[in-house]
């Protein structure tokens, strides 16, 4: 099942819906059933199996009251995330090797731990929208693809087996990275963090749409062209560890957001590095999640 | 003016409250003015200067309704921060010496930036509160007092000059620290954003109390041996450079909290080092804010 968060035209108020099974082109508004969730991190933290189950009926049937999905305005569907977004540094091998070339260190072959940080989120970017070119500030403007985890119910010292018990669902995350400023600031907080440096979309599918762990096709394009391209199954930390590791000792709670780490193919990793520039599309595709695509302006 | 949190036994809901001037032992219910805040970020960031003036002339009048801060439940001023707190680091030159010693890093020298990295905080720990030692995760648990500017109004490409225009006040946390996790996952934020690892308190105490930059002296002791000496006039990087900074493609929202780093006399400062333990009681002092005391469980 997707979720997606949107506005309609006339009040600018954000709603909630159901993506229907069969037409990618429609919304089924949640206001329709007797579920009443201030936003999406309050559904996730709330809403129970039985009503999962009412949803996921509901959606494979045609009678429902629909919006068509171009009549309204996209949201990410995590518009303001409630904590910093989770990130993981250097997930996939090939990525580790060009980031270090890029950086001129010393590749340090295998790491016994993931490296953590977190990423500020005023406002989520929806499918569709600008990402802030920051000129004045950034001359090494970066993609990075990323699977989002979405963390469905509060998780503390979880072990790896129960691990993705605590999930309910996937999305896609451009990490967009200011280069310039993650360097000169040593820790990457900063030159992550910039407002509109996070698109979020287009919908959280939920994960009982995949197998696990997911094996997923991950791609990026600037103007069409094919950037990265990988599959999840190459992450070098997974899911199930990231998320046993960081429940000792911190809560996860509902809603919170972490995102896997992206593969080889940045433009940080091309000789020339080839950054984004006003005017460029950059794309964001996950098999079985969909595009997020943005606008560099 | 001091503004405080505090929870009623009876109702064990949060309430506010501002500090009566020539009584430390007291506390004036905010409920007692026509003014309806939910929590402390929403009037950090709903307040109008009306409002506070009206509030601080009521401070200093004896005829308000009190309570005894000892019949009350101290909360940290700021329980729940909307955003991960912001915070500098390595950003006193004598702290910048003793880390690079611990570290077997050379020590760099001058350094153009400052480094920003953020911290998590599910609940921030009260005046009085626990410390959890997570022994079983963390072999090097530190103390780390600093000074906490919480930004009072929403900035955005703000200049060195108008910075403190936007500081609301300043209050006192402890940027606990698991030593291990943060050397070992390269990152800092997941030794920084455990569970219990952000004292935060007592109190706010409003800009309008303080010279600008504020000149205060900074303490801390561990069971009452004095650990941490120095003022915040030594700060590599002011306050005013980080607003102005931070906020150039990076909207600082009200409510904000930005620690700005720690002075030398950290436990991994000692040699050998000297870090927290279970049965430890650990004081955070800044001058015209108070103390902070929690204890190591």
């Amino acid at each position: 099942m997707k979720f997606y968060t949107y506005k309609t035209k006339d009040t600018g108020k954000e709603e909630l819906a159901i993506g229907y099974a069969y037409n990618e082109e429609l919304l089924y508004p949640l206001s329709q059933f007797d579920m009443d969730f201030s936003d999406m991190t309050d559904l996730i933290t709330r809403i129970t199996p039985a009503e999962l189950q009412i949803l996921n009926l509901a959606s494979r049937k045609e009678e429902l009251r629909f919006l068509k999905k171009d009549g309204v305005i996209a949201c990410a569907p995590i518009t303001h995330p409630r904590q910093d977004i989770i990130c993981l540094g250097i997930n996939y091998l090939a990525h580790a090797e060009e980031s270090a070339r890029y950086k001129k260190e010393a590749f340090g072959g295998e790491r016994p731990y993931p490296i953590y940080f977190s990423k500020r989120v005023n406002e989520a970017v929806a499918h569709g929208g600008i990402i802030p070119a920051c000129q004045q500030l950034v001359d090494s403007l970066d993609y990075e693809v990323e699977l989002a985890v979405i963390i469905g119910k509060d998780a503390k010292n979880v072990s790896r087996e129960q691990a993705y018990d605590y999930v309910f669902g996937y999305t896609i995350m451009n990490d967009v990275s200011a280069r310039n400023l993650q360097t000169r600031h040593k820790q990457w907080y900063f030159g992550k963090s910039l407002d509109g440096f996070t698109p979020l979309g287009p919908c959280i599918v939920t994960i009982d749409e995949f197998q696990t762990p997911p094996e997923l096709a991950i791609k990026s394009y600037v103007n069409g062209q094919l950037r990265q391209d990988s599959n999840t199954n190459l992450l070098i930390f997974d899911i199930a560890h990231v998320i046993s590791e960081l429940s000792q000792g911190m809560t996860l709670k509902a809603g919170t957001i972490i995102a896997m780490g992206t593969p080889a193919g940045v433009g940080m990793g091309f000789e020339p590095p080839n950054f984004l520039k006003p005017g460029d599309t950059v794309t964001c595709e996950i098999e079985q999640i969909g595009q997020l695509t943005n606008h560099i302006q």
